[in-house]
């Protein structure tokens, strides 16, 4: 490059990002021509206007999205037509496969591999750790990778990383999982599905997360990570994503049919979804759930045991080394025994050492304003509240709940507390707060 | 502003294009809060997944467009939701109805006001400065703002810029037609639709047009400018933007009911889009057919002509000044006597002098490479290469025809030209040309 202001003739002036990019150096040789049209937006224009795309068409809309050639504005018009339950399930089937075929897969040779996901929208429903633990104690090959928060306060891999570090690639998560039958990583350290990472980013600028774009990027990174058998949590609620179970068997269906025609084995499990699972809401308020679920403690939330045990479960049964129907006898015998505790210690060794999670610095106790029962919980609001105090970047924030649904508490009773990092962020939730006073619902006796 | 490198406590620095857009100034005392989250978006969330919106929701996300709250993705995802017939007449009225709201609006009093518009996709289909010159010089009130080209070579305020100036304030435009009755001015000038000139952004960021967002485009830009009686061209051929008399007539009746709940009476005129419609295509190209039928030139384009005169005639039937079934012949006189010409140069004279159009620097000549009838001309692929031949950024490039459909041509023969203000551009248009030969189709006599 010239070091004068100006350029002669037949000289270019790059970027440092740019030079970066296109991995040239100073002196050499650059030829330029004008942006071709893009093929793929003509497939997504076809799909804005109703049209049911192809294999082909999927093909090059992801693999112009993998090589950055749509711009954010161009994403945001294929997601939002993809939204909306307007794609049929063959075009659930040619994005899957487009997915698969546009990252990294992993090959774990003839063992069967089990996984498991849970469709989000239900704070504190961290059961993957416990499941994890659970079904690698038994004997099984889980090797479980985990995506970051889209939405919500915490994912899996928000959790995880506030007590080992999560950022393996793949020749760590082999060693890992030969060592151990199990982990419990980041999956976008992987590139399994490196379209899905980048669609995800528009998401959630959005808070858009739709039926036919769900299925492909979970089902896209079980396929490509290895698996062959996935058990899907499908909470239920009227504040959890899928409100109500004419969408879950229908989101129950679809998953299980697109996962025969891609060669994977999907067993759905509705769930209960009318309020957050266990106390903590956040990275680290999470963590500590886990860690007391896993080591028994006398204290442990039960719900969210009960959930992971019926998860783990399912995967015993379908693994056929149990009798069906006694999977969750199974699953919580191995969790009683301490052997999924001693398990989890040692997938987190294997991941670099297990780790104390962060505690909050500022706490602030909210109170029952009055006396009854305790009606209803949004988890909508909860979780909206968790992310306005700092979750998930501030690893420590989040809320921790002392009530659940039905406990009857009097006026001044702490109904949860609010932990954040930052003044500032502890501020925005509480004015968040108190707009929204009715996030939990007191009722009086008479109902009100 | 803190002049050091840091900042003190109690200090915040801003940039000058924040200091500008709040209006603020050296040593002001400020206050900062967390940015609420957009109703609106929650709006644009349950139109894409299929729910009807109400005019308070319309209101929220055209207010919040307005005030610049919504950013591209979030934008490009409302235009999506709405594209491809998704939008009821009573959206697509409410829309319009938001859109009118959302601006300024000029009153021409009691006097009948009229205006036309044309439905894109037809390049060089430049009826509007012929039309308005006809109507003004008729006696009729035509105060004609236009729009610049979207996803088009050229729009009317494109094309009027190469031959007067087009950029006036409401007071100007008052004036104009004051003194001449009618006017061609850039709309984008006069605020009169904020929120459509955001939206237009993004839908030629998508190279997206739909239905409903064009309709509320176009009739809340009239409605808002006053006008009462409106004339719509709307061009139906395989490569137009309208592609079928079904979906033309649809369009038609979508147009005229949307006009009836805002008070404003639509005609629809629908017409023959199979090719381009004058020689000229792209801004001063355009600007100097339209010359040529306002001077009725002995080589006028007669397509041209006789299609302004129709739009023209309409309009005089539609002022009940003259007796129905007698528009296009009063039309035709008025051109014919010269009066229109006379009116058209006024007109320019008022809006700040009439100029010579530029001529473009790089010519190239493209001759038939056979012998044979003109089968077909892509409107679409016309559009693409006289845009990459420059049109309309700069004003001289496009495309001159010198065939029109049905035309025998001997090998050799030009079948138009390619204009452009630099040879990189040229060169871009001569590419794209090596890649689509079949944008002119010439046929052998035996229909091949």
């Amino acid at each position: 490059m010239n070091e004068a202001n100006g350029l002669n003739p037949g000289e270019a002036g790059l970027s440092e990002g740019a030079e970066k990019f296109l991995g040239v150096s100073d002196g050499e040789m650059l030829s330029f021509s004008h942006l071709g049209s893009l093929d793929s937006m003509g497939d997504v224009r076809r799909k804005i206007y109703g049209h049911e795309l192809d294999q082909p068409a999927y093909d090059r809309i992801i693999s112009d999205i993998v090589d950055l050639d749509l711009s954010n504005v161009q994403l945001s018009a294929f997601i939002t037509a993809c939204a909306g339950d307007r794609m049929t399930l063959n075009e659930i089937v040619a994005l899957t496969r487009s997915m698969i075929d546009s990252g990294q897969k992993i090959d774990w040779g003839p063992d069967p591999v089990f996984d498991k996901h849970s469709i989000g929208g239900l704070p504190g429903n961290r059961t993957t750790p416990i499941v994890v633990a659970i079904v690698a104690a038994a004997g099984l090959k889980i090797p479980k990778t985990s995506s970051r928060a889209i939405t919500s306060p915490a994912g899996t891999a928000d959790t995880m990383e506030t007590l080992t570090n999560v950022e393996l690639d793949i020749a760590e998560i082999r060693k890992v999982v030969q060592q151990e039958g199990g982990c419990l990583a980041w999956g976008g350290a992987v590139q399994l599905s490196p379209a899905d990472d980048i669609l995800i980013r528009v998401e959630r600028a959005l808070d858009l997360d739709s039926e036919g774009q769900l299925i492909a990027s979970v089902l896209s990174k079980k396929s490509a990570a290895g698996s062959k058998a996935v058990v899907v949590d499908i909470p239920v609620g009227t504040t959890a994503k899928v409100r109500s179970m004419d969408e879950a068997e229908r989101l129950a269906s679809r998953m299980r049919g697109v996962g025969e025609e891609i060669g994977l084995k999907v067993n759905p499990v509705i769930s209960d979804g009318s309020q957050p699972v266990g106390r903590g809401i956040g990275p680290a308020l999470e963590a500590l759930d886990v860690l007391d679920v896993l080591q028994c403690g006398s204290n442990a939330p039960e719900d969210l045991r009960k959930r992971a045990v019926t998860l783990a479960g399912e995967l015993l049964e379908m693994s056929g080394t149990i009798k069906p129907g006694t999977g969750e006898i199974s699953a919580g015998q191995i969790l009683d025994s301490g052997k999924a505790w001693e398990k989890f210690v040692r997938i987190c060794e294997a991941q670099g050492g297990l780790i104390t999670p962060p505690v909050a610095e500022y706490v602030e106790e909210i109170r029952a304003p009055k006396s009854g029962r305790v009606t209803a919980i949004d988890n909508r609001k909860i979780a909206r509240l968790a992310k306005l105090a700092g979750a998930p970047t501030s690893p420590a924030a989040g809320i921790l709940l002392k009530v659940t649904l039905g406990d009857e508490v009097a006026a001044g009773d702490a109904v949860f507390e609010l932990h954040s990092q930052s003044n500032g962020e502890l501020e925005y939730a509480m004015d968040y707060l108190s707009n929204n006073a009715d996030l939990v619902q007191i009722g009086d006796d008479d109902g009100n």
